[in-house]
């Protein structure tokens, strides 16, 4: 039998907020069985870009990301933000490792080809080399990853958090019996995004498609499920959307999705 | 018999030039057997300092780190300069894995105890973790160290390069044979710093003592040096200082130190 891997992806808007990100990490330590975290970049990059005077260009709404963008990205997400989450999980005992995709050569992207925009230094996953997860997994480190891979030909990339996420449950599902867990600042899907008591419990392939047909399920919202649903269907186990602190307090609701 | 092991610090005049950087990556790559890097800094750091606004405070020539200046020394020494390292290893086929101190809690440090001064979030050197070290080795990983350790207690400190290069040595040096090799731009340790055909081929602890006293080893080597010393006195098998380029090319002088 294969043992059980929790793979947690932690959003961008918890690690913005000090306190929830503190209480999420004392939260994970507490999961037990072997487990990776997975996070996302939060505002700083942002923030840390405008202060550099880098200026982001922006096409509909996405971010193309230069040669200075990535530097300030794998400075923030590698740097800052990775390795104040290893700080801290260490202080709770937790034997976190971190990693960007480039370390261990543990996820493997493109550059994402040029068609009608260059979206600059951004990457799309091609492999999760499992092997080097594996050896850290076997000698009790938890592996944080943040959201930069690398080509193999010495450029790092910039990734989608919830896509590397979804890749590394698929890439571990092998050799794991594989939970992959979105957590944010919400409790899950929602009827009513304005409503957080409004949870989905279960959400299967076919109610997703009502979801879809009725807009219930919003734009932002749509990449994050089909990455779901794309993970379920090459044997990842379970998928779970919810709130970071219902990582430990079982009264508060979260979507679980389905085949 | 120990397996052997080979640990290269590479200081921060080889970081700052583009062209050398690679040039000795290429070069560590082809290092037969078990190794580590450990890489300083460069000015990096100190510009994108001076950009952000950070004011660097000194004390008789020694920075003090303020939690600002270690946020920017976090992001620069473990994010953009470690993970370019290592993307570009990985381009070699060198299999790295870039970490800090407090990556599979590595390497322990204590926040330096307030004297006359507070020199902020400096870490002095406590203990070298080998479990988590040997497992990446054994894994057929090579460690790529940056010069930030933490406390155990949540806390990232800004520590001298040369030191955990030693510490890591004397700390390996229970389990391999271990040669510890300290790479920058010049020669080796030179009679006259401004002739770098005036390698001193061997130094023992005998030549050391004639060396300083005679004003030859000067000032910003004499760390290096004691160093280099405490760590032959604690089972290190070697220790050599010469130039980056002398990794691969044999033609080029360099220093050996013995007990």
């Amino acid at each position: 039998m294969k043992s059980k891997l929790t793979i947690i992806k932690i959003g961008g808007n918890v690690i913005n907020d000090e306190g929830a990100l503190s209480r999420f990490l004392v939260d994970f330590s507490k999961v037990e069985g072997k487990k990776i975290l997975l996070h996302g970049g939060g505002k700083i990059a942002t923030e840390v870009s405008n202060k550099l005077g880098v200026v982001t260009q922006m096409h509909e709404g996405r971010r193309i990301t230069s040669a200075e963008d990535l530097d300030v990205v794998v400075q923030i997400y590698a740097g800052l933000i990775n390795k104040n989450i290893v700080a801290k999980l260490q202080q709770e005992g937790c034997n976190a490792i971190g990693l960007t995709g480039a370390d261990g050569n543990s996820v493997l992207a493109v550059k994402r080809p040029v068609k009608e925009v260059d979206y600059g230094f951004v990457g799309d996953v091609v492999a999760v080399n499992s092997k080097s997860i594996v050896a850290l997994l076997e000698n009790e480190m938890i592996p944080v990853f943040c959201a930069i891979t690398h080509n193999k030909e010495g450029q790092l990339l910039n990734t989608n958090a919830d896509t590397i996420a979804a890749e590394l449950a698929i890439g571990m599902s092998e050799l794991y019996e594989t939970e992959l867990m979105y957590c944010f600042e919400k409790n899950g899907v929602l009827m009513d995004v304005e409503d957080d008591n409004s949870v989905i419990p279960i959400i299967n392939a076919e109610k997703y498609q009502e979801l879809k047909n009725d807009h219930i399920i919003h734009e932002g919202m749509l990449p994050k499920m089909e990455n779901c649903f794309a993970a379920l269907q090459k044997n990842v186990s379970k998928v779970i959307i919810g709130n970071a602190n219902a990582l430990q307090d079982k009264s508060i609701p979260y979507t679980t999705l389905t085949l």
